[in-house]
């Protein structure tokens, strides 16, 4: 039988990752629907906005990267125990996500040389220390997670990010972070994310 | 005795707008704690990264505009009835956040005219139209709402927004979009709403 969970995205890491860690986690099957740059021309106007990741369910179908991870995190029980948790823990995964779009907005930025190198300075010695100061204080003062105290769907999206973060740094970002490497740590070496990082396609990140 | 609930933002609508409609709308009682922009240097250093909207409750502080909403549209029942329901309201927020993101790039771009004047086009003949095509489409199946086929969160976050998204645009973005206006009607309609708005101060959208 065909695994309930398609996950369709790019073949790379990035904002699919998060989905596949967690499906990972809960050891749910999922068919790891890896589409290439040239076919997406075709594939994007059937998407509800034009990008993906999508995840297909039961006939049904998903949009929207952290909306799906959340829903995987209920399902896989990596959530706050009441309301309130689970704001600190979405909080938490919006500001990664707030890190993660001024990389992107530099990455992506096709201005002039003069301004592009202006803006890296500011994101590598500014918006950088800043955040990764604020996480590994977090990270510290939970004793080894980004919230609430213990493994939640934070840490999984976090550490399933790294790589590409990194990528786009051109550096490990969480070289000088003592807490969140931690963080990267505890979640490697959880066996279900060790036996998908071992299986997972190595070529691209 | 004072609110248990204390929000900080600017004294403008925008990011505090769809905090303020949630609270009112489940007649909580909140302190509306407007900063004046002279004196957001002192208070930034204080915030967990640099950013407003905070809300305080019962000595805990919470920070992240969506993930303060969606707890307390859980405090206020305008959530799913279940996760694949959350998901959908879920889903829905984030793309009006994408649609924001995009007019709050263009709006504080920095560049020469020129590119300006490019993305200008871009903005406003193509990634409007698109994106009030199928949100439009999404109002109609759902029966004036935008997700799920009733009131939810994701309806009050969208209409709470519509006069600082206009604002950006210059224009009402949903005057050619006649399901999205079901959706603004039957936000406006709801009697806390309504008295909101006629409460909220008039100076500053």
């Amino acid at each position: 039988m065909a695994p309930a969970y398609k996950l369709t995205y790019f073949d790379f890491t990035a904002l699919g990752e998060p989905i596949r860690f967690l499906l990972s986690y809960g050891g749910i099957e999922f068919e790891d629907n890896r589409i290439q740059r040239a076919n997406w021309p075709a594939l994007k106007p059937s998407t509800p906005f034009g990008q993906v990741p999508i995840l297909e369910y039961n006939g049904k179908l998903a949009y929207q990267s952290i909306a799906i991870c959340r829903y995987l995190a209920k399902q896989v029980k990596l959530v706050g125990k009441d309301d309130w948790e689970d704001l600190e823990i979405d909080a938490t995964v919006d500001t990664i996500t707030d890190l993660r779009l001024k990389f992107a907005q530099y990455i992506f930025e096709r201005d002039e040389q003069a301004k592009k190198e202006k803006e890296k300075q500011t994101l590598f010695n500014e918006t950088i220390p800043y955040y990764m100061e604020k996480l590994d204080a977090m990270a510290k003062r939970n004793n080894g997670y980004l919230a609430v105290g213990r493994l939640t769907w934070a840490d999984l999206f976090f550490v399933s990010m790294l790589d590409y973060i990194s990528l786009m740094a051109k550096k490990d970002i969480i070289g000088g972070s003592p807490n969140l490497q931690i963080v990267r740590e505890n979640v490697l070496k959880i066996p279900s994310i060790k036996a998908w990082i071992e299986k997972r396609p190595k070529e691209n990140l």
